[in-house]
C-alpha cells in the first residue's frame, strides 16, 4: 500500500500515530506489510483483487496442478471468485476436488470458480473472429469478458477474404461498445472493422497460419501497422489480456 | 454508405423508391457514391469525420507540403476542424498561407486548424513518460487527445530507474481515467503503472534508445509482453494513435 | 452481395422495388443476407464457390475431423464439387464415412469429392521441383490444379546443383503456359526458371532444408529477390495457393 | 541458345552441318556463341528482348549515369524501345543527351524510349493503392504496365480504414483482368480486393509508414498469408515487377 | 600454461633450466602438455578448477549419461567437488551408481558431489524472481551460488504488476552484497531492482511467457536496454552462468 | 523514500511523530516529498546521486544543447560532479559557458565537471579492446571508471586473430580486479579473455563491423553464448554502462 | 552435357557428324539426353559422380526408407561408392538388407558403401571442435572426408574457454593442409584457429547451445565476421558439406 | 610466439639456454615479446605478415586518415608489401604523400603499396559477378587475389535470369582452379556455379538489391543453404576475405 496511499490517507494515520489511536508498530505493519501470504512457490495477492474488483487470475501454462491446487485453496478461503486460463483437463479435475462449483470452458481452456456475484453491465463486448481456427483464442477473450459481467456477442468467422460475411453482421458491430478482433494469418480483419466503427478496438493477433506468419508475427505487425484509428493490441493469442482490457473500458 | 448502412436506414430508403419520392437514380447515388472528391493523388474523406464525430486527421509524412495544402484547402471548405501530424515546420508555414487559424506544437508536430468547437469532457487522460527524449511522442499523443476534446496530465521522466519519482505522482495516476505511457529503451514503465491502476492503459513504445533497442523493437516485445493485465499497445512513435484511442475510450 | 453488385444489378432491383414486382422486405434481404448458413463454428459460403466457378476448399489444418465433416456435409447438399487440404488420413476416412466419392491424394495430403464435372483447358501448368523432399508441396499445386480443371505437366527434382537436368526437359518448361517452380533450400530455380520462360511463374518457396534456412526463410526471401522478372511468390509450402493462382491465370 | 534451344532446331541444325550447308566452324557459333557484345562492365542481352516480345529493360539504381548511357546507346543500335527504372532525373537528362525520343514519367521514376510500336492488348491492369505514399511505386508499376502494352486503370487511395471507398470503386475492380495491389502498413488491402474478385491479384508490399513495419516487412508478411487466394506476391516497393507479371498474364 | 604464465613464473624456470635443476625435457613439458587426460570424447580439465578455486562444473545438456558418468569418474579421482547442470533425473542415478555423495536439487536439475569443504562467505546474493515460473532458473542461480560458497537470500514471485510485493522485500534486497534478478515476459524487474538498490545486478532473462516473447527475446533485449545502470546481463535461461558470475563478485 | 526505507527508519519517524519531535506534515514531506524539481522537461535527481555516492550522469544523446545547459546549471547548485556522456563538440561548448571546471574526453565523447574529490581506488579495471574501432567506446568506458575513482589499465587492439598479442599482454589480465572487453565482429575476444582469467568480466559488443555484423548482433550474441563462465554483457556500444557496472563491482 | 561441354568437345562431335561417323539421331540425344534415368520421385544423376571423381552421395533427410533404398539400388549397378547421410538407424538397416558392404558411422549418422577403392591423399585435413556437443557434426565432416580418400586428424573439445588446450594441440594444427572448425555456441574457435594457421579453415557452425543461441545462429554470426582472414563458412550443422569442400581443396 | 612455436622450436631455445648461449633475459623476450610496437591506437603485427608470406592489410573503414598513414609508415619501414581495403580517395593521397609506389584500384577501393615482388602463380582464380553492381565486391576479391600472387580471370554480368551468358563464359569457369561468386538480390548463381564445376567455390553476397533483401540477408542465406556442394560463404560484401581465402587455397 505504501507506495500507492495517497497523501490525505498517509496524513490521517499519522494523526492517528501521533493521537495514540494507532501503535507504532501498528502503523509500520499498516505501512509496510501488504497482505499476501507465502505459499512457498507463489505469494496470492488477495489485496490486488479487492483494489481492482475482479476474480483473481491464475496463469495456469507453466504450473503443476499441486501448485495450481494450492493457490485456488488459498483464494477460496476468502470467497474470492477465480478465473483460471490456459487450463487442461487435468486442471480442471484438480480443482473439482477442491470445490463443486467450478465449471470448465473446454474451447476457451478457462476453469471459473464462482463465489460472489458480479454486477453486469448490459454494454457489450463484440468479440469477433477471421477464422474458425481462431475460435479457442475468441472464447478465451470471451469467457473472461463474461465472467468479468459484461454482455458479449459472438461474431465468428468473418475474415475479409469473404467480405460480405462480415458486412451482413455489420448491425453487430454497431450494436457493441467495445469490440475484440481476433485474427491470424495476415490480421486484415482488425483494420477493416477498425474503419467501420467509431468504438475502441482491441485487437489480437493469433498463431493460426504456417510458413510466413512466423507463429503469429504476421498478424502482430499488420495489427500494430494497422492504417485504421482506434486500435489497441496485445500479445499473440492473448485472449485473456484482450476480454480484461475490453472489460475495463466497457465499465468505465 | 451501402456496406455500413443498417436495416432500418435501407428499408426507408426502399420505401422512398417504391412510393416514388425518391428516383431509382437518386437511390442508386445515394447507396453508391459516397462524399469524397477526387483529387487526383488523394480522395478526401469527409464522410468520416462526420461519423466520427472528430476533426479531419492528415498523417504528413510521405506527403509533400504542396500535397497537404490541397487537402487542407478542401477539407477547411466544409468547416471541418483539422489535424495534421508529423508535421515540420514548412507543413506549417504552408497551412499558415491558407489560413491564419493554423496552430503550430512544435514538439508534437502537430498544426491544429479549429473551426468548430469540440465538446469538452471534464474526465482525464494521463499521459507519462519515462524519459525526456520521449517526451516528441507524449506530445503527440497528448495535444491529440486535447484537440479531440479531453482534459489531459502530463506525468514526464518519471521512468523505473528511479522510481520513487513515479510513486510521487502516483496521484496523478489514480485520478486519471485513461493512461498513456509512452517509453523507449526497456519499456518497463508500461508494467508498473498498469500494476498500479485499474484503467486503461494505453502503452507507447518509442525508438528512444539504441544497439539492440533495434530502433524500438525492445520497447515493443516489452509491452506487449506485459504481465500486467489491461494494457493495448500501440505503434512504435505512434503517438497520434495512442491519443485517438484514448480519446475514444475516455468519451464512451 | 450488396458491395459487389454493379450500378446495373442495383438499377434492376431498385426499378423492380418501384414497380411494385419486388416487395421492400425481398429487397432488403436481396440486399442485406448473403447465402450462409450458421454451423455455429463456421459459416459456409456457397456464394463465393457459385462466384469462382470454383470448388468449395477447406484448408483442414487446425480443424477437428468432426468440424471437417459438418463442413463438407453441407457442402455435399448444393453438390458442390470439394477440395480439402492438408488433410491427414484421419480426415479421409471420416469424409468416407460420408461419401464413396471421395479420393484421396496421400502424397498431396488431399481429399477430393467430385461431384460436377468441370470445363478443362488444355492449357498446360508444369509443376517444378528442385528436389525429392519438395514433392509433397508440389502435389498439393498439381492436384489443386488438375481439380481446378488444368492439364498439369510434372518435372520434379531438376535442382540447380546438376543443371543439365533442368534443361534435359526444357521443352517441358516450354511448352507450359504457366510455371510453378517448388524450391525449398537455396531456392534459386525459381531465377533460373523465370530466365528461361517467357511464361507467368509461380514460386513457391518450401521449408525443406535445415539450419541457417530458418523454416522457409532462405528459400522465400531469394524469391522474392529473384532477378528474373515475372515470378509472383506465395507463402512458405503453400501448394494450394501456388495451384490455385496458376489456375486462375490459365482460365484466363 | 544451345541450352534453350529445343529438339527440332538441334536436330535441323545438325542435318544442316551433315549436309554440308553449315559449317563445322559456323555451327559451334551458333551454338555456343550468344549475341551479346562486351561493354567491359555490361554484357547487353538482345537476345532476351527478341525472345521475350519486350523493351529492354535497365535497373539503374547502383549504376553510374555514364554506365547507363553506355547502355542505352548500345540498345538504341538495334532498335529497341527501352524502359529504364529507378531513374532519377540526372538519368533523364543524360538519355536525352543520346535521343531526343525519351519520356520521363516523374512519379515512377521511369524514363522510356520508344522506338518501335507495341500491340496493345485492351484487357486492363487495374493498379490499386491504399494510401497517397504509395502512389510512387503503383506508378512505376502502371508505366510498366502500359510500356508493354497493356491498358491501366488505376484506382489510389482506397484502403480498408475507410472500406466505403474501395466498394465505391468495385466495378473497376470487376472490369479488370488483372488487379495489382499496392499497400504498405499492414497491407490488409490485397486480401479484401483478393476476396472480392476471381482474377489473378499481384500483390506489392511497400515499405510505406514506420515503427514496427520494418521497412515494409509487415505489408510483406500480411500479403504473404492472406487468407484471399489467388495473390501471388513481389519484392517490398517492386513496382516495376509487379507491372512486368501483370503484363505477362494479360497477354497470355 | 605457457600462455597464461606470467614473466616471474616464465623467468624461474628458465633459470631453473639454465642451473640444470629441470632438464629440459622437463621444461618443454611444464611449458607444453597441461594436465588433462584423453577420455576420447572429452578432455577433463583439472587444472583450470584449480587455477579458479571453484568445483568442476559439468553442462550436461547434450551429453549421454554415459559421457557424463565417465567425466564424474575421472574428477573424483581428483577428489574434486562437481556441479553438474541441466540434469535429469536419469544423470543423477546414473551418478548415485558411482558416488552415495551425490545429492539432487530438483528443481535446479543440478546434482552436486561435495569431496572437499568450501570456503564460504557471509557476504549475501539475493536471487529475486518476476514469477513463479521463473523459479527453476533462479534455483540453477540459487545452488550454483551456494556450491561456490555463498549465502543466497531468495525472494521469489514480486514481479512489477504487483510492486507493492517487492517492496515489501525491499529489506533483502539492501542487505544483499550482489543481485541476481530472474524474469520472463517483459523483463521489466530488472530495470526496478537496478534502481533500488547500489550493488551489481545479475539479470537473467528466462524464456517463460508466449507468443511475441519469442523465447525470451522480449526479456533479454528489456534487460540489455535496462535504463538503470550497473546492470549485466547472461543468456536466457543461463541461472548457472548467473550464479556463476554473481559468486565471482561476491568473492572478490 | 518511502518505498527504500527500511523498518527501522520507518519506526523512528513514526516514534519522532507519536512523540511530538516531528509534526505530521513533516513526516508526510519525508515520506512523500523526494528531493527532484521540475524543469519542465526533466527532473533532475539528487537523491539517486547522493545515495550511490556517484556524480550525476547525463545521457545527451537526444537532447538539445539547451537542455543539457539546464541539467548541468541545476546540478552545479548542489556541488555534483557531473559525467556527461554522448557529448559531442557542441556540448562541451555550451556546458564550458557554465563552467571552466569542465574537461572533454574527444574519443570517449564525455564531458566530465569535477566538483568534489573522490575516493579512488587502487584495485585496477582493465579495459581491452579486439581492435582500434572499438577504441571510442573502450574510452568511454574508461572514462567513465576513472570519473568514478577506478584505476583503468587500457589494453588496446589485441583482437584473437592474433591472439599472441593477447598474451604478450597477460600480466595486465592477470592484475586487473574487474574486466571490460569492447569488440565487434565476432566478440570472440571476450570468451578468450573469460576463460583466462577468474575475475568478474563485463562483455561490450560494439557496432564495429559490416554486413552480417547486423550493427552488433553478430558480438552481442557471440558474448551471450559465451563458453566461458563469469561474463556479464551490456548492451552494444554501451561503454558508459560497462565501466559503470565494472566500477560497482570494483568498489564492493 | 552440351551446357558443360567445351569448345573443342563441341567441334569433334560436329566434325564426326558431318563425316557421318556419327548420326544426327546420336548427336541429339549425345547433346540432349543426360544419362540419367527416372525413378518416379527422383533421377539418379551419374553423370555428376563420374564428372567429379566422387561417390554418389544421399542427403536422407525428408526421404523414406523406401525411397532411400530404391536410390542405392539404381547406383550400385553402377559400382558406385555411396555416402548416405542424416541417416538413422532404420536407413543403415533398410541398405543392409541390398548389401552387406555397408558400414555404418552412428556418431557421425552416415551409412557407407564401398565398391571401388580411392586414391588417397596423405595430406590431412583437422577437424576441430570446440566442445563435446559438437562431435557429431565434426564426426558427419571427418568420415565424409575419409571416404572420400583424405587423411583427417581429429582435435576434439579444445574450446577457447580453456585455450591451453588448443595450444597444447598446435602441432595439430599446424600439420594440416585444410582445417575444419566447429563449433556452436559463440563460435570464436574459428576466429581463434583462423588467426593461427595459414591454411584455408572451413568453419561449421551448429546448433549447439541455447537461448540466445537461436538455433546457431549465434555461431553461424560469428563465424561470417571473423576478424581472422582466410574463413569459408557452411550452413549450420553441416558437416558433410565441410567435409566434402575440405576434401576439394586438399585434392588440388 | 610460445602459443604458435612448436616443439622441437621450444627445446632447441631451453638447450641454449642450458648451454648458456642464450640468457635467461633473452630467451624471455624471445618467448614473451612479440615483434610489435605501440602506436597508441594500434599495434602493427610484423610477425603475421611473416609467418604467412603476405603482405600486410589494413581495413581502412572506420580508420582516420591520419591513423592510416602511421600504420603505413610504420610498415613501409619493414619493406613490406602493404594492401589497404576500403579505401576512399581521401586515403589514397593521404598515402601518397608517404610514397609514390602507391597505386590506387578505384572501383576495387584499394591502395596497393608494392615493395617486394611476390612469386606469382599460373593456377587462376576466376571472379564471377551476377550483376553490374556486384563488380566493386568482385574487384576487391580480384585485386586481393592478384596482389598475393594469383592470376585473376574475370567474368562478370553472367547471373542466372539470362543463363545462356553463364553457359557462354563455360570454359572461363571450367580452366579455374578455384571460383569466386559475387552475387546480391537471391544469390542463385552460386549454386549454379557451384554444380557445374569441381572446384572449390568462394560465394560473396553482397547487399546489392532493395526491399526484401535486408541488406545482403537474401543472398547470404541462399549461398549458405546452397544445394551445391564444395561452397564456403563470406561475409556480405567481403571481397576481401574472399580474395583472401582464395589465393590460400589456389597456392596450397
Amino acid at each position: 500500500m505504501g507506495t500507492i496511499m495517497n497523501e490525505d490517507g498517509l496524513k490521517r494515520l499519522l494523526e492517528q500515530v501521533k493521537e495514540g489511536h494507532v501503535s507504532v508498530e501498528e502503523a509500520v505493519g499498516d505501512l509496510k506489510n501488504l497482505p499476501f501470504e507465502d505459499l512457498g512457490f507463489a505469494k496470492v495477492d488477495h489485496h490486488r483483487s479487492i483494489r481492482n474488483g475482479y476474480p483473481e487470475v491464475i496463469f495456469c501454462q507453466g504450473k503443476t496442478v499441486g501448485q495450481i491446487k494450492s493457490i485456488v485453496q488459498k483464494l477460496m478461503e476468502n470467497n474470492n471468485n477465480i478465473l483460471a486460463t490456459r487450463a487442461g483437463e487435468d486442471v480442471y479435475k484438480g480443482i473439482l476436488e477442491l470445490t463443486r462449483d467450478a465449471v470448465y470452458y473446454e474451447t476457451a481452456r478457462i476453469v471459473v470458480v464462482k463465489r460472489r456475484d458480479l454486477i453486469v453491465t448490459d454494454k457489450m463486448i463484440a468479440v469477433i473472429t477471421a477464422g474458425t481456427s481462431d475460435i479457442p483464442v475468441a472464447e478465451e477473450a470471451a469467457v473472461t469478458a463474461e465472467t468479468l459481467g459484461n454482455g458479449v456477442d459472438r461474431v465468428y468467422d468473418v475474415g475479409v477474404a469473404g467480405i460480405h460475411r462480415l458486412f451482413a453482421n455489420s448491425d453487430h458491430l454497431m450494436r457493441a461498445n467495445v469490440l475484440i478482433v481476433v485474427a491470424g494469418m495476415e490480421g486484415a480483419l482488425a483494420s477493416v472493422v477498425g474503419g467501420m466503427v467509431d468504438k475502441p478496438v482491441i485487437a489480437v493477433p493469433t498463431s493460426v497460419g504456417y510458413g510466413a506468419n512466423f507463429g503469429g508475427l504476421s498478424a502482430l505487425l499488420a495489427m500494430l501497422n494497422s492504417c485504421a484509428s482506434g486500435i489497441g493490441v496485445v500479445n499473440i493469442d492473448n485472449g485473456f489480456g484482450a476480454g480484461y482490457l475490453a472489460s475495463m473500458i466497457n465499465k468505465l
